[in-house]
């Protein structure tokens, strides 16, 4: 008998390390998996930006997509990884009270000569953690990128894309996107999928950029009353919207942590990224319900297909911030309600002079913004964090958040851009912009053809 | 020895919550998974109408694709979900023998304000399990969707395919794509990849809805002879059928449950919808198989890259009954030989004078017919539910199966299409039709600038 | 206590019977999903292929892609497989140390009568390692056809590309991709990512092909200088190249074995396909900083963003013979040399007359060679094999690595070709290549109506 037990013991040992083994596993896959769907996301942006462009700016709107992509990776990797675990307590540098943050913290793991920095095969997650928070970095700056197409100069843009990507959203996310945040410490903010930290802060921060940035050539009339400005190719558009939303189902998997893993809030429950307990399950009614709520609102104040598309994504977006709370037909209703108002929201910054060339400030930054609240209105009392008598969500914590996000969204747009304007980086010369920016800075051509009947339709 | 006892039944008892928890969250995300790939059959079928419509009418094909799926994920969380839990014992809302039908199961699970309706820290599945079948439902509408392009009216559409979504394809799915469906057990009905549920119930139900619908102006001739109405677009069709090839994967995860979990048929190893054992991997060969042989197959009888495209669907259509059934050889052949009868099929009914725009019936009605019979010829005998002596598969289970689905299809399809013709919400108006829908209807352009040379080609 | 003990057991029993099945699902599911995401590849491969045709052949280009992948699947299932697992040890059919290659071994489980090779509940990989194999088959021929467009005949390129898929790759696998191949074993050959198996052998394979197959027509001037033919829709190719980057995830996960099942190289970690030691995560560290500074690369070289999306292609294949190994900012740089050379390379075989299309030879044939060089440049020493004592890495293993790769690649593309060229198979006639392969060719037409303006810009 003591030797079966001795041999029970040795299988015990062997089940643990298989069991660790398959968590291991398991864990990397599901985080390595968000990136080829958050790349979709991008496949989505690109045809979406260039969709939304005339046809002779189309190919500068998709550059500047690809290459603020590739930008935002390195810096991300030698900067914006870690500011994400430096600066949750604020701008002190200080350790929070889970112990995953302040400067000593930063140092050990997230410095580029961190043995956690690269292939270690002591460590199974930083390097997919790493690649999700990258290509969320990415899709925020995909999110201003919409706005300022057909005239902005492609070395400011650059510059902004790289600030928004690898500097301020990070810091957002440090500050409101993690347990030891301040907002959520002593706040209870509440964003589980990221409305403040990833939509709010790529709204306010585009806002910030259209104002310094003015509006295209024709967009007004003396009389300041607008046109609309089409793209060349609105099915482009809608299929990049589309393949947005495929997408979006990575990035929401990248804002839950599974269980299992020494790094895990739970050995038997996913948690939002603050250690709250929630479900995938949970969060796939409300994401499907919001999407069809913003739909049909967008649709019913419309009957626009690019807004009902943008409603798409806006209703997932006022949904966001309580994915993994609402009961279905109320995410189904905030989505709604979000996305009908999203196109006066348009009108209404359109009104004031500024153009806003696809509604990235009315989609992202207002809908972001109706997420939090939202929460505070509806879902409130929540535990915010891991643990027992621990902060909760509420209307005032969600408020303090959105103003939060508001600012450290606008105020580095603004005062980039600003500086970029005056040192002449900002936008293209007006030769440039009516020549079209495809033919004055890019050596290839989008359609060389055009596109000429060959056969007679039918009708 | 008795402390080292329990010590190791401490660590067994901690295994079994660890393994428990790891195969949640697995079965969780496995499910999960297969909504952003069926999501890309959406960008598939959204890219594949739009270029499938004349230009004048693309927006308008879009529009009614997507708001379809936007309304179909309410009703489906309404009504849907509740009718695939209440009726599998045909139309008397009786309990089935595996105890998971009947109106007192359905009604505990499946009513919007039953805890398993919404985020549930004790239930991990429910969210996705109901996702992917939202997705399902949504792939049959957009099934039809095709078909009636270019004349049908919004509300008309959308009625239809609420109906078609969330109430016909779903009530099939009770009776054939459930353990306790009254095809399986009393028929040994076998449809492993919805062959009949989704294919032809899409297929017959268009056949029913073009009826009424007619033919689009300039289809037919005086004499009765047809003409080739092509689309504005057709690399754009080509991609997205690829798109929705890519996404077939997804809908076929959709088909299996996986092995671990309380709901699971089995501890060790996948289960077809009806608890029968199968592997992924067997189904991956013929999946490949079958898309082969239907694209060979198409093109030695057409030579067109739309029907070869259509062939891959439709190759994968004709295996889907029996994936997990045949030997890859013979998924080939069936593959190829249905997808080389389809454009027969095609033109057999364009002959009638019935204008299926993008061959929807040929393709899923009549592919779906031949994949169920296809198991009925070839792979008779195998069990059709889980567990011994139980009943198995039979021509005469597929034949009766596919004549339920021929006429489950069809018949909604064409009263519901009738009410609405008669009710003048059936058919746009004829000035609207030959002006194009999208100057009538949308507020938007597809291509406001056309395209024009700005480089003369090289040659 | 003795009963204790019994329950224990049995107790321990079921939870390794549990293991195993999440253990065996877990890589089932893992390398399923590897198919969809590389069908993604397809999707963009025909995206890019079409844009990058003038229109009068786009859909000739697409058909060719599309019957291609339909024809490489049955070819792959009767062949190549069989060829991945007897040829090993190089074509003396002998079994090597690992014992998985040799005729016998070959004959035992890929022949399609093998138990193996169709569904067999007790076999739960095979299905799905053969189906991501077939992808990578596709890939590869894929990789050719795009620098063949505009002039070859369907004929030819399909004997080609299953020469290319179905033999030569897999041929090249075998040798360099198998833990018994000779390379390996002899030679210390570390091709992680496919680097010169797939890549390498796709590009020089396609030299040998362009040499027979000679330039479009136009394509040089009499004095030898070249003309630049672009293809009709820059954006269409943007996407699909942008598609092609979220599909190479699926790819690499294809490179990958996971730990815990009977076949895997170890319990509790990743390995490469050679068996040493790896993790995802560290490979996510480098494929993004290979992509990264590929796009950087080539955008300051040319600012041109059709190479900017080849250069995001080219720094990750830049960086895949070492994934697993590199220090992410050392994978950046490697992407940024490789891409910034890329276009020279470009430059260099059209000034030697050959029209290759896309650049397929300098963005796969050169960079391939690039990556495998650079592991024997920088990452001299890695064991190459699993276990203890066995060759390491060096900059000769790279290099003969190389040099057979270039050999096995171009030897067969040149004379298939030749050998088609002779018998008229290879070109297609002047007048249809003039004409268009379109009208020529296709019963379809890629814009029946092309595309005017309905509105005037606002510009």
């Amino acid at each position: 008998m003591e030797q079966d037990l001795t041999s029970l013991a040795a299988a015990v040992a062997e089940l643990q390390a298989s069991v660790s083994a398959i968590n291991g596993t398991f864990a990397e896959t599901f985080y390595y998996l968000t990136i080829p769907l958050m790349v979709l996301i991008h496949v989505g942006f690109l045809a979406y930006e260039m969709g939304a462009s005339r046809s002779k700016n189309a190919l500068a709107s998709g550059i500047k997509n690809i290459l603020a992509f590739a930008m935002i990776v390195p810096f991300f990797y030698f900067v914006g990884w870690w500011i994400y675990w430096a600066f949750p307590t604020g701008l002190t540098l200080s350790e929070g009270a889970m112990g995953i943050s302040g400067i000593a913290y930063a140092n050990s793991i997230a410095l580029p000569w961190s043995e956690y920095m690269g292939p270690n095969l002591d460590d199974r997650s930083s390097g997919v953690f790493w690649g999700a928070f990258v290509l969320f970095a990415a899709t925020t700056a995909s999110i201003m990128s919409g706005g300022v197409i057909e005239r902005i100069k492609l070395t400011g843009f650059v510059v902004l894309a790289i600030i928004l990507g690898a500097f301020v959203w990070i810091l957002a996310g440090a500050w409101g996107w993690h347990a030891d945040g301040w907002l959520v410490t002593q706040f209870g903010y509440h964003d589980f999928g990221a409305a403040g930290v990833v939509h709010m802060i790529a709204g306010f921060f585009t806002l910030g950029v259209l104002i310094n940035l003015g509006p295209r050539i024709g967009k007004f009339n003396a009389d300041g009353s607008a046109n609309h400005i089409a793209g060349h190719s609105m099915p482009m558009t809608l299929i990049g919207l589309m393949l947005i939303i495929a997408g979006f189902w990575g990035f929401l998997m990248g804002c839950v942590i599974v269980p299992g893993e020494a790094w895990s809030w739970s050995g038997t429950i996913e948690g939002t990224i603050y250690g709250t307990p929630m479900t995938i399950s949970g969060m796939t009614f409300n994401t499907l319900m919001g999407f069809a709520g913003g739909i049909i609102g967008a649709w019913m104040v419309t009957r626009d297909p690019f807004w009902m598309m943008s409603g798409a994504l806006g209703g997932i977006i006022s949904c966001a911030a309580g994915l993994d709370l609402w009961y279905p037909p109320m995410a189904f209703m905030i989505g709604f309600i979000g996305a009908s108002a999203m196109p006066f929201v348009a009108t209404f910054i359109e009104k004031r002079g500024i153009d806003d060339a696809v509604g990235a400030f009315a989609v992202h930054g207002f809908l972001g913004m109706w997420g939090l609240l939202a929460v505070g209105i509806a879902a409130q009392g929540y535990p915010a964090l891991f643990g027992e008598d621990v902060i909760t969500t509420s209307f005032t914590g969600q408020l303090v958040g959105a103003v939060v996000m508001a600012l450290l969204g606008f105020v580095p747009g603004y005062v980039v851009s600003f500086v970029l304007k005056v040192t002449g980086q900002l936008r293209v010369p007006e030769e440039a912009e009516i020549l079209g920016l495809d033919a004055v800075k890019v050596p290839a051509n989008a359609y060389p053809e055009g596109l000429h009947a060959s056969v007679s339709p039918a009708e």
